[in-house]
């Protein structure tokens, strides 16, 4: 059956999820966030995307925020598409107005830390935030926007409490080219995808450690790359299994890792950070983007700081990621900690 | 305490293995294969490694296969440094030579498949073919000889039955930038660094379908590379638990996997069996090369047919083992089983 899908907030990710959607002729309009005025000029001027530089369905129809509430009332799927920055406005300004009967299926990746240390999840801090008795799911796994437009094959995983409203989410999206998995491991899932910003800054300090001892020109560093992605896949893990996710789910956060680390924002930062170069630096650098990576690394070290601090971690177990966790405090001529990652299990 | 190594087998790997023990000042002796000798002439009249291009230690020693029994039987560890289709001739030729004493440390990555789909590790194939109480041990984990040889961090893991030989090995090669885990689970680590050859292949065929499907100067694919990555990690994890491995033991096949897409004859075979090219054509192309990759394939489809014959495994839990299994035996135009990647846990 066609579905009313309405996409708020017409970032590149976001914006992309219209092809699948397009491809099974589902009604699809994209609603801007107040930050998205120049995207929805260019799109209805062009039928493209300012920043993805690709055309956008055909039929998709695209407005401000505006027309959010009469929209979003009477949508049949309501697709959040905002970053984790734009959380709260999306709980402040849409949840309201989203009917009952109206899935609710996030993009965004990331997790909020409590003070107890506990990782939630958005769909539980949008349950939490809501009072209100609504469907939250969210996709995971590796999916540029990039390539989702140009139909190449992408493997995602559709998270959610309801059975019924997972398959239901998958037969609407499924395409030849665009494939999901089902779980209800809402928990484990996003875990994984959202440690996978945090971690790429992690490999990537391998690539900048290497342009400083042996200068600019240096050969791309694929031993220490690899020694670095196997112990973020290890750490990775070790949290997964402290917030109770299906150590299964990992494959998710691997793959997702192994497409983030090829280029990108993070990647430049966690260079940078590898090349010496004090945290404010290295973001001034950048001018200053606030990146999701260093958002999630952040209140993962926190959380995991906090769970030892009650005894129910131990933070020999994360040496990689309270190494990031010093970078991000400022800490520079600090050496990757190389020997901590090595096991012994005689 | 200084120890005598011999080396033998001139290969890229076997001979980088030289850095990190002449760092820590012990007296090496390279021994060549009888098809070594072009290297060891190169080596003893430039000091330097014929196919690695980078100069070796100072001080190490070269010699040709005649001075094997002379130098294997005085040796305090030997260094099997063959590749996998040197087995045999290390099995018959220098196993005979080596002292009880003296423990044997495999750089060699493989496995034989068994008719009831048994999957043997090279040091168990070792002990069976010696028939002698030697200590058989064995190297794990991404690393490129070219990198160990540029002194570039590395993480390895050493594997073996004997606690102390294990440590005794470690104290020997670890240096500052040659970092060691040990492990009793020669079964895990084996199968998990033995499994990534086989599968960069599946990797890399996103490469060449791309190609296929948009052209030769079609932009590199992160999205389905990333999804293959992910069902790798899946079914090699699956694979692992098969034959008894410490599932933990999955990053060392996840870091090397993550390594080895990144060039050489495995990516550029993957690719071209993407492209379309039926197997024999692609293996044409690549000048006949016998790749360990294709014998490791061939083996664990084998192995897992067999299992899956005496309903010990089932096949839908390997379907890109077994699209890769299809494509060396001589398929064409199949597509990748996107499809049968989608798991659902409801």
């Amino acid at each position: 059956m066609l579905k009313k899908i309405v996409i708020v907030g017409a970032g590149m990710m976001g914006s992309a999820m219209s092809h699948p959607a397009a491809y099974n002729g589902h009604d699809i309009r994209i609603i801007g966030t107040p930050l998205d005025a120049d995207i929805i000029r260019f799109a209805r001027d062009t039928g493209a995307h300012l920043t993805m530089r690709r055309p956008l369905p055909q039929g998709v129809r695209f407005d401000t925020a505006d027309a959010l509430g009469e929209a979003v009332t009477s949508a049949d799927i309501v697709l959040c598409g905002v970053s984790s920055f734009g959380v709260d406005w999306f709980a402040d300004a849409v949840l309201p107005l989203v009917p009952e009967c109206a899935p609710v299926l996030a993009v965004t990746k990331g997790m909020i830390d409590m003070p107890d240390g506990a990782l939630v999840p958005f769909p539980r801090v949008f349950e939490e935030r809501s009072q209100r008795s609504l469907s939250f799911n969210a996709i995971g796994g590796p999916c540029t926007s990039y390539e989702l437009a140009d139909h190449r094959h992408s493997s995602v995983v559709f998270c959610g409490n309801n059975p019924k409203i997972l398959r239901m989410l998958k037969q609407t999206f499924e395409t030849p080219y665009y494939h999901i998995s089902v779980s209800t491991d809402v928990q484990g899932v996003e875990c994984a995808v959202a440690l996978k910003n945090a971690f790429a800054l992690g490999v990537s300090l391998a690539i900048g450690q290497i342009q400083r001892e042996e200068g600019d020109g240096a050969t791309l560093a694929y031993n220490p790359q690899a020694a670095l992605f196997g112990q973020s896949v290890r750490e990775m893990s070790r949290i997964l299994k402290i917030v109770g996710g299906q150590p299964d789910n990992i494959v998710y956060g691997a793959g997702d890792l192994y497409v983030t680390i090829f280029g990108g924002r993070t990647r430049l930062l966690g260079t940078l950070l590898g090349r010496g170069l004090p945290f404010d630096q290295a973001i001034e650098r950048l001018q200053g983007v606030t990146l999701e990576s260093v958002s999630i690394a952040r209140r993962t070290v926190r959380a995991i700081r906090s769970l030892a601090d009650a005894g129910k971690a131990s933070l020999s177990d994360f040496p990689l990621l309270m190494h990031i966790g010093a970078l991000l405090d400022g800490a520079v001529d600090i050496d990757v900690p190389w020997r901590a990652f090595e096991t012994d299990d005689i």
